[in-house]
């Protein structure tokens, strides 16, 4: 997964309601009745909200009969994570190799 | 830090402009014109995504001389990786328990 593909992610999760979803959702899959019942909203901006959350690839959803289930794409996250660790990683070597430097110049 | 602080810091992530200038710091510190070369865009435009990185906490800036120098808050993008590692723990472990009880079904 590239970085272009986090930017959707990240905007995704910046609102509570989303990020409110997306954490219940990591407790397994749920209906779209159920998702909706913590939040005071109407159905169309709750449904709107759920397709910014597909759309950025955070969530898949299927329709059996008249239920849309919901559940998280686990692999989404991981990407999340892979990216904040790798330049997390990135920053503490280039601090690393600073404090190489300043130990030679002590020396 | 909460969930709650996470949001700002997605909202941050999700321009491609500010995710950019993110994954330049990660190099190292930088100043203001010098962030701003790649960009085809006003200062001042410039200037307010660099503002909603630092409301955010993502990054640090400091003013010496006429030189605003801009630099990466390495302990929020732990922030992020911790919270999608703990989310994907928590449907990992999800599935893991759906597994065994659907081996113990089939023995």
């Amino acid at each position: 997964m590239t970085k272009y593909q986090l930017a959707p992610m990240f905007f995704a999760l910046s609102d509570p309601t989303r990020f409110a979803v997306v954490e219940r959702l990591c407790r397994g899959g749920a209906s779209v009745s159920e998702l909706q019942r913590p939040f005071k909203m109407a159905t169309p901006t709750f449904l709107r909200h759920l397709q910014i959350l597909e759309e950025a690839g955070l969530v898949h959803s299927e329709k059996n009969g008249r239920v849309r289930t919901v559940a998280l794409r686990g692999k989404s996250l991981v990407a999340v994570e892979k990216w904040a660790a790798h330049l997390r990683r990135e920053a503490e070597a280039r601090l690393d190799r600073l404090e190489d430097y300043i130990k030679t110049k002590e020396d």
